[in-house]
């Protein structure tokens, strides 16, 4: 039984969420929906972003910082909310550390694995993880037969932390990206970065009503709750008045990441704080 | 006296060159060109890559231990072939290091003071580059009275790294970026990081004939043999047949660097060996 080979926190310790940026706060937003009681910790590696054009011996090192950094703050389950690294290091977390290590791949896989009727699916997402062939494995591994079709589309994240969320090129670009998979005919595809859900409205009008998306940010934080409410973790009682409900950190200055985050979330982020994550 | 203040090595010990990444290639290309007689120590700091949108405190943390690994190969002095890293933290280099070092700004701004005729001078860059305002520093103090406006142009990188160097959405996105460059009637326009004399045709097209183009990367190496011709550190042989004359270190995996190097410069870059450098 999983409760008996994890550390059991209290139940309104803090879930720690992590990512190599800012784009894990598209599924921040989501426990926050889904969870209002929970508290968060979350840590942006800003200093060492991005990770999806990284090796997996250098993501899973350092995933493993993050992870360390992340229980001296006592949280009582860890997010992976970056598609690469939850690609590359969650086995390696999951052996690791004695909490439960969730990532955002495995959610989505299984929503797009339910979600096709054709059997056709399209997975977009950064060089690493369509490299690592991660979704495939998943689905293959849940519904057989099905056919798979990654494609890497390295511009997307530049594109949406430039602003361009709505512009012709960020069009241009996503058409370029997405002719394989429309000439393929799959009906559903995975938004496999945490950034992508931003330009959501693009991808969708290019692609059609016809085909479904998959925001694994979404799946995710719904998966958490159910999973922190089989082993009784969830937080019943909303934090007292005036604690401290969000805590942000992250490795590179915080002004930059604040202005950013605030434009994803709409709860006032006042502060985050800079850590040396080198020392993990 | 120069000579005095730092430490001397052999005239055939090499040249140290660091970047963030791939982009100081392009310096390590003209030096080559320039003094084929050199021996190079090239490192790419693969596995933190950008710098530019990054914090001075932490590309000056970067800089330090990459300049701490390359003082471990004995090199006779330090080139620093990223804009960025010039930009935060050649001064704190200077301080801690007994060899002598130099960046690319300084060769860079000074070729462009000496080539407006209007005294209207333009460059491009990260957002860190045009964020320190160094460019304007130094050509102030060069020729007082001159205009220098900055444009940070953070889509650059990513579309070159895509390999988009000649294409219709570089060409959009640069007309965006040079528009306020071209209403202002610049004559002389800085290259203001090394991945930008990759799209020097395109840059070259929208800014037309009249406005000339700086490439820091050329001036450097100028610079750079300039000064070690003063300090007798010149290497007046060929290295030994046989001998290594080019070696590559990165912090991230090898592969991808050695694939994307290859297509820079024209000599066969069999190897990178990977380091960690967040042990220096």
């Amino acid at each position: 039984m999983i409760q008996d080979m994890v550390k059991t926190y209290p139940k309104d310790a803090p879930i720690g969420v992590f990512d190599s940026g800012v784009g894990g706060l598209t599924v921040f937003r989501e426990i926050m929906r889904q969870m209002p009681n929970e508290k968060i910790v979350y840590f942006g590696d800003t200093a060492r972003v991005p990770y999806g054009s990284k090796s997996k011996e250098t993501v899973t090192r350092y995933s493993k910082q993050i992870a360390r950094f992340l229980q001296t703050q006592n949280v009582k389950t860890i997010v992976v909310a970056c598609n690469t690294a939850s690609a590359y290091a969650l086995e390696e977390l999951e052996a690791e550390i004695d909490i439960p290590v969730i990532g955002v791949v495995k959610p989505g896989a299984k929503v797009a694995a339910e979600s096709t009727v054709n059997g056709k699916i399209g997975v977009i997402a950064t060089e690493a993880t369509i490299g690592s062939k991660i979704y495939s494995q998943y689905i293959e591994e849940l519904k057989p037969g099905v056919s798979i079709s990654g494609k890497a589309c390295p511009l997307f994240v530049p594109l949406v932390e430039e602003g361009l969320l709505q512009d012709p090129v960020t069009d241009e670009i996503a058409r370029r990206y997405l002719a394989e998979l429309i000439d393929i005919d799959i009906d559903t595809l995975i938004l496999g970065c945490t950034h992508y859900p931003l330009i959501r409205s693009t991808v969708g009008k290019i692609m059609g009503e016809k085909v479904t998306l998959v925001n694994p940010a979404y799946e995710t934080a719904r998966e958490l709750k159910e999973m922190l409410g089989k082993l009784g973790m969830l937080n019943d009682s909303a934090p007292a008045l005036g604690s401290e409900q969000y805590r942000f950190y992250v490795s590179d200055k915080a002004d930059k990441f604040i202005r950013f985050a605030n434009s994803i979330i709409k709860y006032g982020i006042l502060s985050a704080k800079q850590i040396n994550i080198e020392e993990y």
